[in-house]
């Protein structure tokens, strides 16, 4: 039996966080729920948002037997993770502890500068983790930068005009503050489409710390049962889809085929429509679930 | 007793029309619900968004008396009004049809420009309101729009750049339909602040038609009890705050005080900073509600 890793967004930006665990931990099988129907969480209130996450979190461990689960998202994280630790009985990973870390890991001055929704910038989660490992971190809401990217213009002229004015004015933030950062951490699970851009327009030098690769990572050590995940034996129920990327041209070659059921509860469209841009491969079908609300 | 109105939106850039209801209405006592608990509805299916919309509206004709009901947002009025006008006693008017009408009395050629959010293009209500007055109508998603304005930058080059693209990309799709396009409507509560902007970037002689502006005066159009709201007695409960427009410094310097009672489902903090930029005036306190969900 092939362990299932529930993954958890409240929309489909958190498909950049499934991209980086199917690169590490190819033989899972990945349940991944987006709650669209009551997205955005950033502008709803924290007992608001942990009863939503609750409930997701519910549905991958009860109805799809996740053993582990990852909140892909970055407000879930600031506001739910402990809410979702006690309510299900799985181990439960969130994004801002493992992005922290990794900006520990690379800063030198000690001084980092986050960029993040405006919900994720006002709970103030990534200065705490960070502070917490002796970093101090200025935090920045760039809430054009979603948008962006929902467009299609990661690499649009557009965008880099909004990158290079949220960047002068963290410098200049730094600045006052006396900060001398040399690493800029992606606070949400849509800017690392916006990457190649931001490193080429950030100050020459800085490290970039993408929260996604660094969950991967966190729960790629955390697993122990990497036998069962590297298992090549034939998997589960048939009838689950089971992606095999050299039928779809994706440049994957090395990688085995992955099983993912994605799950939203409400318009699927968008999430089709945009998903493979932020998986990197075809998301395929997404099935419609009703979690009340 | 003095006349309630409800005024209802997804979110605050629905004040747009309230501001609009009031400069026409100025003694018409105004309650104004935003169901930000549940925004976007623009995600949402058909479905979803009656549920809420409906539950939005009984509140305001139960709870708040409302004896007319102004549905200030496209999404619902394009998906809902249906719905909404079943499930509650009173008179009931949505955005759309008011925009339709104005670019009907505007258009020369027959052919106008909608633009609007994503969903509210889907739903091609504008279209088929369009099409009902022998107009035809070509319309366009600029997801970017609100999120600019949101961000504050009415008036600022990377929203000028933004703009000249959507235009540019649907004057080359009118000249593709052979459309001789005359007249552009505005199709969500959010551009109206854009009006200058979009008015200078048009092509010359291109009528704006701002459906706030439209609706609103519908709105007027339909009251027959407009001595009652001229009546300048004390009006109602005392405990309701009364907006001064004096008080604040605002340039209405004709126009005596208006009641709002503002609502909101969750977070009512962005709504509070952001919302008096649509109202044009302050907003004041917004009251916390629980529609469920």
């Amino acid at each position: 039996m092939t362990t299932t890793i529930g993954v958890f967004d409240s929309g489909f930006g958190g498909l950049t966080v499934l991209r980086a665990l199917i690169q590490r931990l190819p033989r899972a099988r990945f349940a991944f729920l987006g709650d669209t129907a009551r997205l955005p969480y950033g502008s709803k209130s924290r007992r608001t948002i942990a009863r939503y996450a609750v409930q997701s979190a519910q549905f991958l461990v009860q109805e799809q037997q996740a053993e582990f689960l990852v909140i892909a998202c970055n407000t879930a994280s600031a506001l739910a993770l402990d809410a979702i630790q006690q309510a299900v009985p799985v181990p439960v990973l969130g994004v801002i502890e493992p992005g922290a870390q990794s900006a520990r890991a690379a800063s030198r001055t000690g001084d980092v500068l986050v960029i993040a929704t405006d919900a994720t910038v006002h709970s103030h989660a990534y200065a705490a983790a960070c502070q917490a490992l002796k970093l101090r971190a200025l935090e920045k809401a760039c809430p054009l930068l979603v948008p962006l990217v929902e467009e299609g213009w990661t690499a649009h002229p557009v965008t880099e005009q909004v990158i290079r004015i949220y960047l002068d004015e963290l410098a200049a933030e730094a600045n006052a503050q006396g900060l001398d950062p040399d690493t800029l951490v992606l606070g949400c699970t849509h800017y690392p489409l916006l990457r190649p851009l931001l490193e080429r327009l950030a100050t020459a030098g800085t490290r970039v710390i993408d929260s996604a690769e660094s969950t991967a990572e966190a729960a790629a050590r955390l697993f122990n049962d990497k036998t069962t995940l590297a298992d090549p034996q034939p998997r589960g129920d048939p009838s689950t889809r089971t992606l095999s990327p050299h039928a779809h041209g994706w440049d994957t070659s090395s990688a085995p085929p992955t099983e993912i059921r994605c799950f939203a509860t409400d318009s699927v469209e968008k999430f089709e429509r945009l998903g493979s841009r932020f998986l990197g491969r075809p998301v395929g079908p997404v099935a419609l679930i009703d979690l009340g609300g």
